[in-house]
């Protein structure tokens, strides 16, 4: 049995708490300084705030000045945290971290290289931190269609686990694979990552439709669907254009993720809020006033400059887009939703 | 503007009546001898029973006894009815199917051939019936993410018309394309048949969790997203088998089209009454009685018996259908709901 740090004491750091407890590990949960409210609860002995769950008897939780102590000795080290938590935490934990052992990462997106080129998240903490601190170590990416309240619960849940070194892969896949915790094993860990990211962008479509809904507009589950079939035909296009394969966009990583946050996630309930008709700048303020993080806002923008810098790489061809442009002229352009929607022209060209 | 006939008055067949006479068409609604409730007060002037609306003035309807004046001079014929009545519809349109144009087919599903192999709907209809009587014409299915409610009513809905031969289908789309009805060509009939056919028997999965939900059993959103990009990989493989494209069932055929039935159909509903613990060929019998045909129940069986004809051929292998396998027992082996979903092990193993 292996003892393993996690980052990040939010939903889904918590839930892995729960599953790598489950399998015998000894775990630390460690908080940043912005979760002390969820720890403290923990230390008392009481329910997760956010997970609604009492964490079984081998997870240690951390406030967020025992970093270290946290850390000490780790055999892997999980960052659980926000993209934009990534950076910061990672710079806090780098003296800390443990000569060897992966870093497991459920953090999605992408972030600027020191060239201010969009890179995906792993390329830009290793070449940032890890490799100048001397502490480059294997990344394995998690991804797949995983909601933190169930997967904690032991419903049925189809993960992958993405890296290059598959042998450390592996091992860490047996260690905390169980019955209802499904490991899916691949080595595009371009695939997944951006795949993790250009869901959060996507899932806001099917919000948009439940807004123009419930302010009475027609059903539309014919639009919804054929937007959820685009978004993968578009992701799929990212996928392959950052080094990954299509096949990855349309297995779990891509079709599983994109599924189960547009039906259930906040980026579905931004995309709500603003098919109602709400300013969409104002939306994401007041969501994240009220800690509930909807990366589909930031995740659109940045997706859509991703999508310009590999066209100007020649990579792809933004007229590949026309989702990812409609979805980004709504959030940030201000266009109107219903006109934008029934003003798709999104033929599948390549299908001839 | 052409004269268009369409054989089944449902709600398919009665949504594309109302697309065709949009774009100016002369069109002929002829209901089957299990319509007539269905035309008759369409023949009053009243709503489409079904689609609840009134049919334009481009739309005259026909009852059963009509058949001969329904067809006579028809540019194009439209097969609109379930894949139980396509056979016997289209043997009584025989003899009065103009000597060209081609036929249409909203209608899904395989049936058995003469050496009781399961093929694709338009091969047996073209084998058992339109070439013995030399009348074989150009067949274009058509497929993806379309509810006949929304479609009708000009939600923006992508559908394909797939056909081997391209330019009548070219001509036929330019016909009827319109600026909600969105029609992406392809030349993959054998994939967009089989996705339409198999999407039927995969819906159930959603249906199920809902049903496990409504009785007490915790959200299930995680599962439903795996079960659906297993759906995808599954029907992918079918797909290849029966000679399509694997991006068939990645596009609107397949992703789209699953996503709508999933969402929205009437296979979700009967999966749902399965999950909640009815017995599965009672909820079938009820509501078939009620008029609620649910085209998942044969569709598992006949979806089954294929996967074991073509493996038989040596065109794929049983074991990679563990959730088509799991449904069929659910469904046909009375196997508990919950256990087999908390039993599934989904890997995608093609992902290494």
């Amino acid at each position: 049995m292996a003892t393993i740090t996690i980052l990040g004491a939010g939903y889904m750091g918590t839930a892995l708490a729960v599953i790598a407890a489950g399998r015998g590990h000894a775990v630390r949960l460690w908080g940043t300084w912005l979760d002390d409210e969820l720890v403290q609860p923990v230390l008392r002995g009481e329910d997760h705030p956010r997970l609604k769950l009492r964490l079984p008897a081998g997870v240690t939780a951390y406030l967020h000045g025992d970093l270290a102590a946290a850390l000490q000795g780790a055999e892997a080290v999980v960052c659980a945290v926000n993209s934009d938590g990534a950076l910061p935490v990672l710079e806090r934990a780098l003296p800390h971290l443990p000569d060897s052992g992966p870093l497991l990462s459920v953090t999605k997106g992408f972030l600027r290289d020191e060239a201010a080129q969009i890179q995906r998240i792993s390329e830009v903490i290793k070449q940032q931190l890890l490799r100048p601190a001397g502490k480059d170590r294997p990344w394995i990416a998690i991804g797949g269609p995983c909601k933190a309240m169930e997967v904690a619960r032991g419903v049925s849940t189809a993960v992958l686990y993405a890296a290059e070194d598959t042998a450390v892969r592996d091992q860490w896949a047996d260690a905390l694979q169980d019955d209802h915790y499904h490991i899916t094993r691949t080595n595009d860990l371009a695939g997944v990552e951006t795949c993790s990211a250009f869901k959060n962008a996507y899932a806001t479509a099917s919000g948009l439709c439940d807004g123009l809904q419930l302010t009475g507009h027609p059903e539309m589950f014919n639009t919804k669907a054929m937007m959820f079939a685009r978004a993968i035909a578009e992701t799929t296009r990212v996928v392959v254009a950052m080094g990954g394969r299509a096949a990855t966009a349309g297995g779990q990583a891509g079709v599983g993720d994109l599924h189960v946050t547009a039906a259930a996630g906040r980026n579905r309930t931004y995309g709500e809020h603003v098919g109602r008709g709400e300013a969409p700048d104002r939306v994401a303020e007041r969501m994240r006033a009220a800690g509930e993080l909807t990366e589909g806002y930031p995740a659109l923008q940045t997706g859509w400059d991703l999508v310009q810098q590999l066209a100007a790489d020649g990579k792809l061809r933004v007229e590949d887009f026309p989702l990812l442009g409609a979805l980004h002229r709504v959030v940030y352009g201000g266009d109107d939703v219903a006109e934008t929607l029934a003003g798709l022209r999104l033929y599948d060209d390549d299908e001839r």
